[in-house]
């Protein structure tokens, strides 16, 4: 940080005279030239909230990322927080994206999380396998329009699709990557809220399709009767869970399924198809007593350790999570098991894919980049799938208290598969 | 990893004569001595991913924690994800816990959030500041007992309390930490969900107080008529979403309020009262269409962010971004605004919150260890709320795709702090 | 009932040698030839009832209509029940349908409802009336396939759509009223729920619906790889409460609404423009912490007493409740209000809708038979939004309580019309 | 109706000069003294719709209450509507209340709706009967507290049950029936909507409980730091679907179950009872999809039928029909089949329950007036089951379509009682 960039800031600050640190006007944190991206800013960040704090940072600042490379990604740096990392697998995929056997790293601090995915991922594996199958592929934004009644915004939604050509051309405009593929139109009294369905190809592609639709709705409100707009109207479910989430459009919809036999239930998952049928069937009515979005044992633990790893936008494990887990009798002697995700959100380009651990995460994956998110959503669904078995059979067996207490001291033999693998 | 270790796993391994790396029977990942958590096998298992993947895991490799420290939080570990990290503030705070000025540290890749929040955040420390209040204070487990029928169920329900101090003694004979609060029963057909509440403490404790219900599970058996249990029914929404986390229960039920006089209002977030309390009217008809979980702007942007952080179970994010934000005319030239977590799942003890930058973060907001976590949640709900007013903000005035579009090139209006600071 | 017939009843139950009227084997309700819906079987069944419960249904007895008629509505009948009308208006409504006055004719025993009806209407009426639109017409089934795997599910859903022509000729076949309009399908993992969308004209014709709904699903069968199916999903929301209604679909898609004076706000219903807002925000917040399908003040009262009146299927209540009502400010001195019906289910042909008082009450309001149901729908959704307005200033006002304690005995000033109306 | 009354009215209406029955100030419904609850004024009120409308009334007229009763019950009457009443039976029910072989009074015009309930109930009673239990008996009335700040709604709720004896002493001055159990406080931002949760015997007791919170609410007023309060703040979720149903406290929470044979369920319904099962699970999912409150075939069908025969508030049939239908496997070759409906809302005192058919209806249960309500309950869950399993069955077996196409003309064979019963 040179002399310059802190006399800026003082004299940014400087200008309030009650600026103090004082508990009635806390000073703002440091500002730098150019946002203070460079190392040396982020040192004397950093050291401003040691000082401030009286905490020494040590681990915060033992970061190998390029700071210059964090533009973009954050502000006000002042370093990078460590998640340990661990590999599940293998898993084995047959999709028409993933193909093949995975080890898919895991970021987490719960202890047995990753033992208990590798487990249901060995299972399935050992079964011959997850099929998994991608139907939607979509993002959106909708805005709502507003109107002076309930009959102009009648009549502007009679009228909107008739504009759709031009709506289309106006919101690509401003991306090469997003393609709007059509309008829907949901009306609550006098206004009109209007789902913008896009295909992002392999971002997430929020910041893309909020400009553009931006843009477009610019270009409405020029050509119908609306009055105005607001770009959001919490009707998308980004980042929320929903009852509209089922009905997909926020993400990749994907399906994973496999049948796995009765011994092999037995020899992994130390449970019999009765057993996890009943658990099923039992927890089920948990969620439904809950009023639950949706019916799983527990997305959220593998999207989100997924999502850390792999430089995800975290906070869409809320939207992605909403899913829901099967567990069938199949034939005499085996199970069919499966996991629907209505709404995964997952990208391979934007966002922090580019970053570090998150592209070399990516790459171990191969699925860093262009052409990389319908496979990576296949990846996802089987590893989900793997966790979903895993969990359900540590209940229905009760091993599941036991292994979450013991485990990282004794290997509890529910989650031991070094012996099942022999 | 020596070579001893690497004979173990091997043997392991080979036992199984089908287990090559073929599609058909993929390889475990590498076992090691007593889990292999020293800094050699840790090495030697991300060599392992290397080799499979083609990969190099620079990034990976580059962690300042020690392997050893992982145990309990992670399995198969080959490093740790780095994810940047950013300062917020200040946020003044008037809460029972809380008090004072803070500088919260968010970990996130996308850009923008953190200047987002920190406008919120100023915004409300110019106006005096937040004033949080918690309420409730537990966790909880939620077994489901099983019986023949109907009647036999509800006899049990019947009993079950005066049982309550035995029940609580065994639960409590497993911990020293968690306290048994009371026991809720919710039938449905010839089952019956008990709900164990929990006191526990500043750890989240699902470890704990699942250990402390298996234990009171089986003196209930043995004491009552049900015929079997299972340790979860699902009901307690843990990780989950759902409708019965307004009613608190999971986690601690949080409240954040403050008054913004309408100068402020524009001079930092440039709307009047009126756009914010129309924003708010708009967006609540999206959640409602969506039938969504609670209404807020982006709980699961600060929560994440805020749980990556400070080494937080950030799975949790999911129950804990269920909530509602409000934004209320007071008298006649300000607004009231507040949120609403009854669920929000926060520790400062126990799973990531003891580990290198976690503890960090946790130590920078003087909150690390006993005591911290009513003071953490608190903390968390007023940095929300600053990301609520800031979000609604940009909206309503337009800015929103504007910022996201050119934050990190060159600092638009909206949310450029130094210059309103002055 | 003749000798025979009775010989005929006894001798099938005769044949049950337990079958006795026994608490282990008590009998069946009395059989006839034909069903027994001639005057004296329908006699000799209620003497039977009056036998076995030693009470004399005198008012059941007294019904005019003639007991022929209620064949294909009823089973086993005795009789019919008496529900006290009453007539609620003018209501002024301006749609696209409905033109004009209405007096609405109300089926119920909650004293104080059609006043308090009566006053929202008058208040509309005085203010220049309701503007109703229509959005969607549609009413449907979802069946369930069922695959071996998810890779057939998904390959069945990628193909559906091209056999569209024959399906829909399949589905028509069966009837001359109903319409397939399209295919939506939703998988959830090996099993795919088709959504059959169809115009059904003036009737509900879930019987006209399932059964052509079922002769496709069988030509389905037939040419494709599904290897079988089942006629209902759940999905579909028929006569449920989800959140899936709020995209319509189930049903007419209407909307009310109104703008209203703050002087006439005062004057009919003793609320300022505030106080109504201030209402609606704080109810709303109630609704979402009860995580509510929809948010509306009393739906179900209004629609519940149009339909018993109007020979509608009373249960479809459970859908066509869930709605959104909305107050607004408008310009600086009125309310913009309003109601958002996404699933409402009425119709003027088929059901009970041509059974005495059911046909005299829709012949009341110029909608009997073929082309009324989409004036019903409007006038129902205008009839609902004077409840709304009115319930809402009963809180609003604090008069509330005292109206429905006092109503019937002496007037309350509150919904006293009479002095109002001067 | 006299002169003098005509009179009255007349000159009521005459004050408005604008008051024609023009299209823009149509005229008021007729204005009787005493509200016209007399015969000869139910008559001219009947008189003048008919004059309005040009339709002839001849079946609303045709009713054999005296209208006299039906003050209290309705405004503005002009006669009642009959709905078709049929019996369904035997239902054998062996619960706390209920016990013994009922006929069950059902209401609609639905056709096979009887039949199909029949059917059931006769499988019920013949398999043994059903069990049914009550577990909570409550109604509550949730109005919200108004504060400055967070700070003061916390104050007031860690307060409030400190003056719970003065609270609930207020509460009953106003009845002599209802009972105030206790009050749940729950925050949103700087309010408080307590639950005052109450015992109301065999009412349901709304207008009763409205007003006794109304006076404790006054008293609170008085005696806290509460600025003001809303009598209603829509948590109850009175007439409206919701999460928050599950947890009980709207009405009684009843259960009822049976264990079914294999070889009645082939033969009365014609399924195995893998396909039973099968049929649960299928629906489930697709009740999920939709997010639906809870999950169950089709109570709103008769409970509706039940709630019109009995002269209950029927709009009440939306809380009361969410709820949970389960079927499991018992032993080797039987099923295991339950209702559970955690918020029924009946009544045998006070509303409708004391007129006409309601009361003759409610008698013929055994259930009219005081004691009668919990037996009610009862029974509703009974009948419940009974529709829920051969509304599944007919699904399963695929007679669905079969059964209400060919109803009424030609008995189908799925639904024929006759036959089996022999």
């Amino acid at each position: 940080m040179s002399v310059g960039h802190e006399v800026a800031f003082s004299v940014k600050n400087s200008a309030a005279p009650s600026d103090t640190d004082s508990a009635r006007a806390p000073g703002l944190v440091p500002r730098f030239d150019r946002q203070g991206y460079e190392a040396d800013a982020v040192t004397a960040r950093r050291n401003w909230v040691e000082e401030k704090s009286g905490c020494r940072l040590h681990h915060v600042a033992a970061f190998s990322l390029s700071s210059e490379e964090m533009r973009g990604n954050i502000e006000n740096p002042i370093g990078a927080v460590q998640v340990p990392l661990g590999i599940a697998g293998p898993i084995l995929i047959h999709g028409d994206y993933a193909k093949g056997a995975f080890y898919v790293p895991l970021a987490t601090t719960e202890g047995a999380l990753i033992r208990s995915y590798e487990r249901g991922m060995v299972t399935l594996t050992r079964a011959g396998g997850v099929t998994t199958r991608m139907y939607g592929d979509e993002n959106r934004v909708c805005p709502v329009f507003l109107f002076p009644g309930v009959a102009e915004a009648h009549e502007f939604t009679m009228r909107l699709n008739d504009d759709f050509p031009q709506i289309k051309a106006e919101a690509e405009s401003t991306t090469h990557h997003g393609k709007l593929l059509r309008l829907e139109c949901r009306p609550v009294g006098r206004e009109v809220v209007v789902n913008f369905c896009y295909f992002t190809a392999d971002a997430h592609g929020m910041n893309m399709i909020v400009k553009a639709t931006e843009r477009a709705c610019r270009w409405i409100l020029r050509h119908s009767n609306a009055h105005d707009f607001l770009i959001f109207s919490g009707l998308s479910s980004e980042k929320r869970a929903s009852g509209a989430l089922f009905a997909g459009g926020k993400g990749k919809t994907v399906v994973a399924g496999a049948r796995i036999p009765a011994a092999l239930l037995q020899r992994y998952l130390h449970i019999t198809p009765d057993q996890l049928l009943d658990l099923w069937q039992h927890t089920v009515l948990g969620h439904i007593q809950a009023h639950a979005a949706g019916y799983n044992g527990h997305f959220a633990n593998g999207l989100t350790a997924l999502f850390i790893a792999c430089g995800q936008d975290v906070a869409n494990v809320v939207n992605s999570a909403v899913g829901i887990t099967n567990f069938e009798r199949f034939n005499n002697d085996e199970v069919y098991v499966s996991v629907t995700l209505p709404s995964l959100t997952v990208a391979t380009v934007g966002g922090g894919t580019g970053l570090g651990t998150g592209r070399e995460c990516l790459s171990m994956l191969g699925v860093a980049g262009s052409g990389g998110a319908p496979k990576l959503a296949e990846i996802a669904a089987g590893m989900l799938l793997a966790g979903e078995i895993s969990m359900a059979a540590a209940i229905a067996s009760g091993e599941f208290a036991q292994a979450h207490d013991r485990y990282g001291r004794n290997q509890p033999a529910g989650f031991d598969l070094s012996h099942n693998a022999s």
